[in-house]
């Protein structure tokens, strides 16, 4: 049964609270008041960074609503968010897990602007493991948040608290940041579904970014139709990113719009599940859910993927965070993560002759993988390949964190967009996800593919009580 | 009076040619012994580095006249033409100026299969600045060709055979290759046209590149419509370059179908004869030409575009030089100009956070650029700013070689098209260029608005006896 008439327990989908909204028995103002009682209830649960005070964002809540009492609704009316702790909101400090580098921001991210003039309301912002560096989650030194579903287990990073604020239930979407996954694994580790458009779509204006040659604001929901509502509201061209595409998204296939479709899969020996047996059972049993929606699969060779895997950490685009964060790793280096101090400093070995080889040999790829996908709709992988312990990633930290990067590192280097979409839980309580990937400007078929799967697997919204279907 | 009915001194203009083949005048294995006889009549101009065996060519033409007997002609039926010495072609060497690197290529640029296919005949490699270094075209330690119009003063480069081969009737059209100026300076200073795509419209594949990511293969021919015709032939995506691009020209804008039409010019200021009031005399007279058309001017600030200017050889993309010409600067350096070696040595201090720096002030600049040029029909510029004795250059090369490149160096990097088009002879009998540059896929404004200022000027065909009017 629904469980919109309970303030307590309301669903924060787009779908249930507009509804809400248009029926009267709902205000963005009480809905604050609800969100910040669950916040509170939550106590110290490390998700947030900064939370915008109960009353500024109570007083927002009551513009929006006044604005709009005699307009039509905008896209994103009344609907609570938050934002990873590396995008800028002027008057807001930005932090990106590292207290040293602590500031007040000046300017406001494109993105939040957007979202603001349709009618979202900003709660905070959200733990990430430090730098964006990491895929576990727990990378701040100054503490990490938990997974929704179980304490003892990484929540996934590095937009951390951004994806277990939206599976907890406390904002209806949340803006990451998505370098080499950190957009996708914590959605997957959540429950829920983390949107990562093709790099170019979506301004970086007012992001600390990793690669300002490739990375993608990410968005964090309940349901693929909310993602891609707040998809719809943040892409767009914007002076102000010089990195911005012209290019804009292709139409949907006929072969999809007929119900049929192609997918592909990495060769079984080039699978990993690093010896978790339940993450690949659930990953064929995704893989039969996608044949039984009309898909058709297509074994195809992994390699050139996992080669500009190596793009993320093991070339010379590191520059580029080095770029980003010279001035505290050089000015303080004793409040870096160690683990992210040395990712860094690695930048100093390249060379620019180093550099413009990696751009060209990743050039090749880009060109050899968007012909690989040309004729098929989508790559369906793990999001990850497996879950860890927190205790087991504090003992072991880089490799554990470079294993759950395996089906994700290469997306944004080689310009492709990607969903994770939730595909059930696993026996030990634990969520899996699953990813559809596909060649750039590919947006609608991710849109389409992976709104007929999360139906097909139905299950809770992120770890609240509404389910699914509930929720249309 | 046409002389068209003179074997000896037909103009090799396509339009001139096809009418004489078509009205049965002339045939292709004719036009062959007639270009080798003028070939040989030049003696040792230098401007060849390798020529194909007469025998060798005039069966070519045999092939490509018995072919199309009963078939419809191609585009480029039966037209001779010249290749700069950094293009592959199987089975012919390539030296690139460098006779310590000169080896038999094994594979054939995709240009050349193109070119081919339409019907051309190639017949030879021609001279230019070692590894496409210089604007100058002096710098080949094994000797240079001379300017078409007075020995005593330099050819152009880097594409100096190329362009002087077109200027003296030689062939019909040259592919060059434009890095920094290298496919417009030698057009505008033997009094033909030289048009430069935006880059990733041509296939580099099969090029020795200074830069992978903004070079571009140029055209040299007599007419614009001559060179838009082998653009036409050898424009579209090749799989072996992943640096094409999937854009494509836009339309032409109404206004300019109207007949009038906006054109920048840089501030007073900022324009630069180096001494040479003639040349600034000239440019005046142009613009006053292009008012004529239907143009008016805008005044621009020309500082972004110098600022791009310095990507060429103050900057860390001089490592994609260095990353070309690697084993030969390294393993015989004896061999390399001293000039050329400095400049690609120069690529060592740079580190791979020099060069993403380098590439995100490029692309604001990029950025900021394409804005300022969105409501301009076209930048016109003077395509050398002054011409020099190759005495003079001899003694002075680096700082004069610099100075070529004023007008043209930032359009590759910042992706503009640009065509340079003949612009009168001046006083002392040498030619004078005017440089029309759009940003991004215009290539059909420079068409349109190349030819008309073409024909408005008249003269001759590079220093060829026909008048442009009698080649139409």
């Amino acid at each position: 049964m629904p469980n919109t008439n309970s303030d307590s327990v309301i669903s924060l989908d787009r779908h249930t609270l507009q509804r809400a909204y248009a029926a009267g028995r709902l205000s963005p103002t009480e809905l604050i008041d609800d969100i910040y009682r669950r916040i509170a209830t939550q106590g110290d649960d490390k998700v947030w960074l900064h939370l915008v005070p109960h009353a500024e964002a109570r007083r927002r809540a009551e513009v929006v609503e006044q604005h709009y009492a005699h307009r039509p609704k905008p896209a994103l009316y009344g609907l609570p968010y938050g934002l990873k702790d590396n995008i800028h909101v002027a008057g807001l400090p930005t932090s990106a897990g590292c207290t040293a580098l602590r500031t007040v921001a000046s300017e406001t991210a494109t993105v939040v602007k957007k979202l603001d003039a349709a009618g979202a309301i900003l709660i905070g912002k959200q733990n990430l493991d430090q730098f964006a560096t990491g895929l576990v989650g727990i990378r701040n030194p100054s503490g990490y948040c938990r997974n929704a579903f179980n304490p003892d287990y990484i929540p996934g990073g590095s937009s951390s608290g951004s994806a277990v604020a939206v599976a907890k239930g406390l904002v209806s979407f949340s803006i990451g940041s998505d370098t080499g996954g950190s957009g996708r694994v914590p959605a997957a580790l959540n429950n829920i579904v983390g949107f990562k458009a093709t790099p170019g779509l979506i301004s970086n204006h007012g992001f600390l970014c990793n690669n300002r040659t490739f990375d993608v604001p990410p968005v964090f929901a309940l349901t693929v139709p909310d993602a891609t509502a707040v998809l719809e509201v943040i892409a767009g061209h914007d002076r102000r990113d010089p990195f911005m595409s012209l290019c804009r998204p292709l139409p949907l296939p006929t072969a999809l719009r007929e119900g049929s479709f192609r997918f592909a899969v990495p060769q079984d020996k080039q699978l990993e599940f690093f010896g978790d047996a339940v993450a690949g059972k659930h990953y064929a049993q995704s893989l039969a859910t996608l044949r039984t929606l009309g898909g058709t699969p297509v074994e195809i060779d992994f390699t050139p993927f996992l080669e500009a895997s190596d793009t993320i950490f093991n070339s010379p685009f590191i520059a580029e965070r080095a770029i980003t964060y010279r001035s505290i790793t050089e000015d303080h280096p004793e409040a870096v993560h160690p683990a992210v101090l040395a990712a860094i400093q690695a930048a100093g070995q390249f060379s620019a002759e180093d550099a413009f080889r990696s751009l060209y040999r990743l050039t090749e790829l880009r060109h050899n993988v968007h012909a690989t996908l040309a004729d098929i709709d989508v790559l369906a992988l793990p999001t990850a390949g497996t879950i860890y312990r927190c205790a087991a990633v504090e003992a072991d930290p880089i490799r554990l964190n470079a294993n759950m990067g395996y089906y994700t590192y290469f997306a944004n280097p080689l310009h492709l967009s990607a969903v994770s979409v939730p595909a059930g839980i696993r026996a030990d309580g634990l969520p899996f996800g699953l990813s559809l990937v596909a060649g750039p400007w590919r947006e609608n078929v991710l849109e389409h593919l992976g709104q007929r799967f999360h139906r097909a697997i139905d299950g809770r919204l992120g770890a609240t009580p509404t389910r699914l279907a509930d929720s249309r």
